[in-house]
């Protein structure tokens, strides 16, 4: 990294911890820190991100990088007019004015934008979606959602909530969960897939989950039903099927919708690796537009949980690169 | 329209008939035309859109008005790298290369597009999504499809073939002809109407559709579906029913994904108007992301069938004001 160029800071707000780097203009990233995320409320949380800010620009001071600007990934929505963001998962975030808060207390560039929008970003920047222009992150962990570009610009849609695939209609029986978190994410989330055990083990069947629980199935979480499937447990692996069934049928709804270059799968189920992924790749072409299937590339993720942090940093060096572009 | 101003030539290419109008800049029509298309081969459908494009560039010279611009709105998928396009019911269009043989015979801007993308285009020029910027047009008629803005831009994906929303996966049980043409299209098309209403009457229920074929149950056709529904007819409100439910998972889909600011309801099926826009105004947002639901406007076409002829004229407007703007 030289000095000429300067750095951006990328910060990755998560549900439970903050991440942050500083990132050169070709991705280089050093000086990385994590800590657990102050969850006593909105006012400490953002304190401790103002703080994280304080530190990073005395660092860069003291190294004599000037810090470009700062860009911000949070687990929810941001409304750019206004600046506010909700967080389901961080204490009082609820349309927050994260923005108009941090703008007190650093005169850097500053730009938030959401965790799916960071992930796609970050992909296309450093990770597998290199040198695409029309991609999507598809992230599946405990909820559902995707990150889009589209021609090289995000897609953030006309309220900021663009990309809540959680929210797909994938069958026409419906279940009162859907309703709460989306009939997607109620299938095929983290979360669904330790559900589904549990109500195939209401039935009777026996499975090797119920002894590596000790018999709490409160304790029964993905973890615990891929690593039965690695065991071959059949249980384990019908509950890994039918999930199969709904995230093909998901990516296959993006594909057919939007004709991407590529498809990239994150989030921690998809850390079940081969388990999930290998039946995906082949079963989302059984749904999709078949010309636009053939073209895609379904990858998974290779920035793992760095996507969010480098997509923060590309997203501060977006925001630098327009105004230099303006200002000339 | 002033002379002055000049106007551009929109031509919608049906499956069975070819329309055709002069437009202003502010989207004032003059001067249109529909004939029959020529359906003997791939060269005399475009040799007689050639005829048209000629007839219309004399009648422009004799008014002394301009013709500034050429608009090609084909039912099927436009390769933009090559001009070609492929139209699944123009007989011999598969990769036919369109662009290059029109280019022969006129010297005006001329631009190709698919009919999707000028139903959304004209709709927003002039139409139900007037003054917004993310808007889609759902077409349903004997395919289902659609045209997609974002951000004020067309969105036509990696390879040109993004808004194939026929091909949206709705349920986990697979049938034989969702592979041909689509989950979504098979429940949920004018087409599938038909069938649907065929399928039903085959397990023994009576109904006012096997007189009014005269017992002929290949006559069946949305229309007659949608007729018996209006007379009360139980079996076909039923088949309505079921096409409802899958409209508004297709409808909640785009919504939940895209988050636009409206989504124009058209094609052939939407003509049986109340019977199945009201019940889907409201069903959509059972399974659509609830913020994105609140905000979207769901309204009928505005420009009916008419829809494709302006948006012809507004994808040359578009290319003209371009060429302008990189002129200065």
């Amino acid at each position: 990294m030289s000095d000429q160029d300067g750095c951006c800071l990328g910060i990755d707000v998560g549900g439970t911890k903050l991440s942050a780097a500083l990132l050169s203009p070709r991705g280089e990233m050093r000086a990385r820190t994590k800590l657990p995320l102050e969850r006593t409320g909105p006012e400490e949380a953002a304190q401790q991100i103002a703080d994280l800010i304080a530190q990073f620009e005395r660092a860069a001071g003291d190294g004599r990088q000037e810090l470009r600007g700062i860009g911000i990934a949070i687990p929810g929505v941001v409304f750019h007019d206004s600046g506010e963001v909700w967080a389901p998962n961080i204490p009082g975030w609820d349309r927050y004015p994260l923005h108009d808060r941090l703008r007190e207390s650093t005169e850097a560039v500053l730009t938030i934008d959401s965790d799916r929008s960071a992930y796609v970003l970050g992909e296309q920047w450093c990770g597998a979606a290199k040198g695409t222009h029309n991609a999507v992150f598809l992230a599946v962990g405990t909820g559902i959602g995707a990150g889009i570009l589209i021609d090289g610009r995000l897609c953030r849609g006309a309220g900021d909530i663009a990309g809540a695939v959680g929210w797909f209609a994938l069958t026409p029986e419906s279940r009162t969960d859907y309703a709460r978190r989306g009939c997607f994410e109620s299938e095929a989330s983290g979360t669904a897939v330790g559900e589904r055990a549990v109500r195939m083990i209401g039935t009777g069947r026996s499975t090797l989950i119920t002894e590596m629980v000790d018999g709490d199935l409160t304790r029964v979480t993905a973890e615990t039903v891929v690593e039965a499937a690695r065991r071959d447990d059949s249980l384990a692996r019908g509950v890994l099927e039918e999930t199969v069934t709904y995230l093909a049928m998901g990516i296959a709804n993006i594909v057919s919708i939007l004709n991407p270059e590529i498809v990239v799968l994150g989030g921690g189920l998809m850390q079940a690796g081969d388990l999930l992924f290998d039946p995906l790749t082949a079963e989302f072409k059984k749904w999709a537009q078949p010309l636009a299937a053939e073209e895609v590339r379904v990858v998974l993720s290779a920035l793992g949980e760095d996507a969010g942090l480098f997509g923060a940093g590309k997203l501060a060096w977006n925001v630098v690169e327009t105004s230099r572009a303006d200002a000339t």
